[in-house]
């Protein structure tokens, strides 16, 4: 799988920790946010929600490991876009109900509220319980055919309810998506991805913004 | 403040801790989901997110207590709406930081896993924690500025990201929708905020899809 | 490895579960305690705890697996003895740490508070994690030799701070030490532990309770 | 009520945010252990254990507040004495509970595992819980009777199963009792109150172990 880590500055420093955590599982993983403390620009929620939303409709990867301080920030940013589906993982029991019940695209970690000493381990048995081959096998497994049934109802409501991702692009403010679309680790992806989009709207769109920035 | 209470099938039994939990506030509270596990038709967290956002929009009430088994399935529900800030609130810290930092308007509980024993005691302090004058004050308090920043810029996104209430409304799913809006303790609820809602659009859709339930 | 399991009363309905959760581990299971809420007599924490530390004492068993509604309860009993040392497992970071760090001979669970649905899977993941090679570790792992240290100052504290387990049965309240010996789920495992006993002075205090018992 | 906070030294650096979620309720606190990452001697846990058990021996405090890295280690040193009863309080409805059922003399907080970003509001909320006129009211209600019961017999197991304290303190390691007598904050304490405790043979022994200090 494809997993692209996505820090904010408020948590960077636990960058490294979910990387380590990350390691040894034969996923893919891409880190496209702040990684240290320094780190400029300095990115926000809102900013890394952006990020993650247009990296899965570029299916540029499968899956997202976000988070911020206490893991609603991140949560309620990323929320905003259509298909995205998101836990809230704080234990390994989190992300073993997470990956048979909603099975979402993405998770938010609370990275600094609950986060001492021995979290990077927490990380790691939350990782171990999350990533599965029971991913979507239903929880407890009777139910595993109407929690099927209530994703897919949740996936045609974000079609329902949101704009196509390319008309959000250009309807964002834009002084968000130009600190998002220019963020150095970020933009390479974002433009490799773009080249290959099956959505032409949305590519046109990423285009669009990259080259009205400054 | 005008809360909702509204509880999916799989938490119906948690609806009474619920209430005695929100007890003595001077709150107006509004019963409007499942009360018990055999409560017909039985909702599901699709069903309680729309409820939530409508009850939103329409101002109906300004604050949604909800939930599910986990938390993380009505959390994603409600979050397919604009306008929608939730919490995912586990213990009285939680709900501490989230009104002061989030300072949304919906809380989505966890209402099956982790809710044993004295459950019924945590939400009382995770209410204790959450309904404070303290609310929007920022956490730490220095950091109340941009904190409120970035709650304007979600909201700004979340304008930007979803189509209006009453488009949704007329897109979503005909048996969600209708299953929602006649749901005997809710239907009496929407139909006064209806009258006197500021968005004549959302009412002439809510009305239209009153008008085509069987 | 061989673990017993002893249950109180107040938890006696977790009793299935936290036998399916030790399934699997090649160890040897003791079922010991109360196993379901309608069992005669009911035992409390003060008798479950008699029970974990007579069978340390007889080397009768490895490990115990006890625990009450909140895990303090029976973690107090069980401490009152000497030679045991026992941790309160909440999740499987708890587990990890105590199996490196702490190395003790019992664990004490939470059976009623914060124990919902999915609560088995949750003991699964927590013995995942409290069985394991690294028992006695450290960690972090560069600690290990100053935290078997403190184990081995907290072992010889333990000696010192107690009389010895043949004294004590003696002096501990007969109605407690009838109601624990005469349990019959108990009662034969400590008889025949008694017959092979390396302490010649606790096999003899409890023949003489056995025999006074009605 | 006199309150003891005694911490060790890995987790000294929490000692102020301690000593703030405890103002303003009231108690006399009384300031004993290591107070900083940099605090010579570093006390161990079979130190802080050592010294609450004194003081609470001597009635020099009504109450103390311990921990370590995961509130395993403290919780096992000061649980090896007669006449401790023990918390572990990780969130406030554990030390709700507590107070009702356990009412104990003693808790031990996890300063480092789980204690992140507003770990000190975590604990100023726990202390809103623990400190409460309902302190062994039981709960729920109706078992008051019982878990009274409970307690009194468990007072009596301490009793049975220890040796008295004077004999403990000369049968303790020379070096562990040296380094816990002689600690700076702490003597000047504990030579007050054994000028007025109530079991003359802990005194003695007190004054023959200081007498012995280098």
């Amino acid at each position: 799988m494809k997993i692209a880590v996505i820090n904010e500055i408020s948590a960077a420093d636990k960058n490294a920790d979910i990387l380590r955590a990350l390691e040894g599982r034969g996923h893919e993983i891409l880190n496209l946010g702040n990684t240290s403390g320094n780190d400029s620009p300095a990115l926000l929620y809102t900013h890394t929600g952006l990020m993650s939303a247009l990296l899965l409709h570029l299916h540029a990867v499968d899956f997202i490991v976000g988070g911020c301080g206490t893991g609603i920030g991140y949560l309620n940013s990323v929320m905003q876009y259509p298909g995205v589906f998101c836990g809230h993982l704080l234990n390994p029991l989190d992300a073993f109900l997470f990956a048979r019940i909603n099975t979402g695209n993405c998770v938010s970690l609370a990275l600094n509220q609950g986060y001492g000493w021995a979290g990077d381990v927490n990380l790691r048995l939350i990782f171990d319980a999350l990533f599965t081959p029971e991913t979507g096998s239903g929880y407890p497994p009777h139910r595993a055919e109407p929690q099927r049934q209530g994703r897919e109802m949740l996936a045609q409501i974000s079609c329902a309810t949101h704009r196509p991702m390319a008309e959000i692009l250009l309807a964002l403010p834009a002084e968000m998506t130009h600190t998002t679309l220019s963020y150095p680790r970020f933009r390479p992806v974002l433009e490799a991805a773009t080249e290959t989009a099956s959505d032409p709207a949305l590519s046109t769109a990423i285009k669009s913004v990259l080259k009205a920035l400054p």
